[in-house]
């Protein structure tokens, strides 16, 4: 959260560059599956860096527990033949042009996810919320709670997931936390409700909503108008980035539900965004009753710059990594 | 050329996926310059392929004999202190989405460049044509050069650029060619006019062109709506890909000459491409008399994806290059 805030700072006042978050999708020959390839980027010059995100992924849409799901299949090989994800951010110095660093982005991707629901949560929750309700326990739920933890002292936290097995092995991984069975049982007399799912329909009902609370959601279809419509405050995570996404090709499937038909898409959900909000230009919380709403809408690039910049400072300190010849990522013909 | 021809077609029959091209322009330290971050992405599902094409440059826009260049600026550490220009292919596999290859993309730009260029002017040049008047001495003259004598056959290559110096190191590297000092001397008689230049104003003048000419640039700027108007038949690199130029920032010198103002802005100018012709949706030359006219105006994704396609074949069919460990470019968590 340190590295992201003064990036978002810059950012409402104009003072990066985002490149348009793009995604093609292809035909692929997995069963059920489409090839999505994505990239966004982000100039950042107070930090001398450029970021590129690139992910390269055969993505499907199984049903879990009855309701459809984007799931990325991890197809790309390792070794002793267990497959991998592919994710990659790339650094370059804004001075040289140089490429800075290459590493892969999952552990980043859900750290920027959750640092801006929390840079968010601590402007637009009460000062004294107890009971967080969180749905989901796949990556981004634990970064989510992480966030939440670093920005309030939680006395309980609720879980739940569909499937047992999941909530077991979230509960491995963090402590303190109350393993629920039911989403009615998980938000009952929440403060704050996050979702961190990778649902393709909405799970924050408008019902569950009362005066004070926050809620948060990390991918535009976990709520809806209905739902935006009770709130009294509500954020995106950036407003001027969009996704475009390409798909004239035929044979691809299920890909309408990702994208086309939304409460992004009609223009009185218009909010201000999190950059506006920590450069001052919009106020958090201002009534004790308010609720509130965090949407992370979209990822940008400039995250990967600032987490990024943060990272490779980081690591040459530690002298972690592999250095790899400059010479093999450059060249002396000019281009 | 070989390579690139069955990806034109399959671009005509919307078979294949662009992603925008995106330049990102910064201030940059370097005096006079900014930084320019350049991406440029290509699907070419029957070959299997994703490209994404990066480009970070220090760029200056230097006068050289009076007139405005652009010129990027090798500013990236090398061996022995010398300083290497950054420009990156990066390829896919959109079966398991895994990173195939990274290399630099100097050589290949040229060779792309060039082949797009040949490949127009085999279908719009006439069967006889004797002179070429090449117009410029670089990297890009060399591959225009190459491409033309592809596909001609030709009696005469005349060879201007400002400087004797460059023309003197063009004329080391390439066989046959007359030097020559003014650009009068260079186009007299020409039968065919290539500019291979990175001028920021026009370059090919209207009087020079004939009945039966043909003319071809690889900069929007080396030619203007006035040259055009002479032309009979007027064919683009790509219709659909255009720049898209972020520059919000302050302190970023001379953009503007770059991108805002020109030809390619004014709808009149709007004309089939490369891929139109070769699947045949478009005629190339269709009288002896017609002044043609091949604007290389932009550069795609797919041209990488495809020539890269090819290069990765013919790397991996002679052991030519550097492996290195899968598990460096994916992940095991879900990004």
């Amino acid at each position: 959260m340190a590295a992201l805030e003064p990036m978002y700072r810059d950012l409402a006042n104009g003072q990066t560059l985002l490149s348009p978050r793009v995604d093609n999708i292809a035909p692929t020959a997995h069963p059920g599956g489409y090839y999505g390839f994505k990239h966004m980027g982000g100039t950042w010059p107070a930090r001398k860096i450029q970021a590129l995100r690139i992910n390269s992924d055969v993505v499907t849409h199984p049903l879990v527990a009855g309701k459809p799901r984007r799931v990325k299949q991890p197809l790309a090989p390792g070794r002793d033949g267990k497959g991998r994800w592919v994710g990659l951010v790339l650094l370059f110095s804004t001075e040289t042009g140089a490429l800075l660093a290459m590493f892969p982005d999952g552990v980043m991707q859900r750290l920027r996810v959750g640092s801006a629901s929390g840079l968010a949560l601590k402007h637009l929750a009460r000062e004294d919320v107890s009971t967080l309700a969180l749905i989901g326990t796949g990556w981004q739920a634990g970064a989510q709670l992480m966030a939440a933890r670093a920005v309030r002292r939680f006395r309980k936290v609720r879980v739940f997931s569909p499937r047992a097995e999941s909530r077991a092995a979230f509960a491995a991984q963090h402590e303190n936390i109350e393993l629920v069975d039911t989403l009615e049982a998980c938000v009952e007399g929440a403060d704050v409700i996050l979702a961190a799912t990778s649902s393709l329909v909405r799970v924050i009902e408008p019902q569950w909503l009362r005066p004070g609370m926050h809620i948060g959601c990390i991918k535009l279809q976990e709520i809806d108008g209905e739902v935006l419509g009770r709130c009294d405050r509500v954020l995106v995570h950036n407003r001027q980035q969009a996704k475009q996404i390409s798909n004239v090709l035929a044979g691809t499937p299920n890909v309408r539900t990702e994208s086309s038909e939304g409460w992004w898409k009609d223009p009185k959900h218009s909010y201000p965004d999190l950059g506006d909000l920590l450069a001052g230009k919009t106020p958090g919380r201002c009534e004790e009753s308010e609720i509130t709403c965090f949407a992370n809408n979209v990822g940008t690039g400039l995250q990967f710059a600032a987490a990024g910049a943060a990272v490779l400072e980081k690591a040459r300190r530690m002298k972690i990594g592999t250095e790899l010849p400059d010479d093999w990522f450059s060249e002396d013909v000019h281009p």
